[in-house]
């Protein structure tokens, strides 16, 4: 079988595939001292034909173990994924089709952004209402490719 | 005294101010069908010399009755508060500085994007972590303009 043990969502172990969007770090104090701007904290790129948008994602909750065979990657933009609740979700990324996929769990307060190009799993909350925002691409062009696996990869709980 | 009673966030009441962004309307089904793609739902603008970010900011709880004196606004800018969180927040625009300002409450469900120019309260959840993903402009000119009330006006419970 093909098993993948997820772990924890940090900066450093996702580095390779996008951001971690969360309140780690520096910060500006706005508001009159009642707010923290942790400001500006996803590299966005929507290419030459595209530009940002916000849609609203409400995706089916997932469980452990999960199952899956496809990944896909958007080769034109950027991808920005913003719980609207304060679940964990899974993520699963990859650096290649050839590659073993990786899988990470955020902590409750953590968003990510996906750099334009990386292959990723679908979308995967652990926990109803699988509510999110999406900043990415808007454009006419083509802007997904899809890998389908011959096996099947089992995230496993963590 | 200078009361304000603040109603339900709609789509209807609120779009001279801007975009509310949840789950309603129209979507496509994406994901083998597992997701709903409510698609490029907020009227993004960044301004000339602008381009979008993606910010975290975390603010502290305000209760009702609340208190304020103080709206602003981004003249080269929208901005969009994307709730991290179920919980409602209070969202205070005004149509112009004479004009008496306006309260909603969110449903647990909805974020929002303030179409550029938009005078607005400060940022102002309702209950701990006042936690929220913002998509705003990012760049070097000046995008802050206050405006102080001479009177203080209250937002009541509703």
């Amino acid at each position: 079988m093909h098993l993948i043990r997820p772990e924890p969502l940090t900066p450093e172990a996702f580095a390779p595939f996008g951001d971690v969007l969360d309140t780690t770090g520096a910060f500006r104090l706005i508001n009159e001292g009642l707010c923290q701007r942790h400001h500006d904290r996803a590299r966005l790129d929507f290419g030459p034909d595209g530009r940002a948008g916000i849609s609203i994602f409400q995706a089916q909750p997932r469980a452990l173990p999960y199952r899956f065979d496809l990944i896909e990657r958007h080769p034109e933009g950027s991808q920005a994924f913003l719980p609207m609740t304060e679940h964990p979700f899974l993520v699963i990324v990859a650096t290649s089709p050839e590659a073993t996929p990786q899988a990470f769990l955020t902590n409750g307060a953590q968003g990510i952004n996906l750099y334009r190009g990386t292959w990723h799993g679908v979308l995967t909350p652990l926990h109803a209402p699988g509510l999110f925002s999406v900043v990415d691409r808007i454009g006419s062009t083509p802007n997904l490719e899809e890998h389908r696996f011959t096996e099947v990869w089992t995230v496993l709980a963590p």
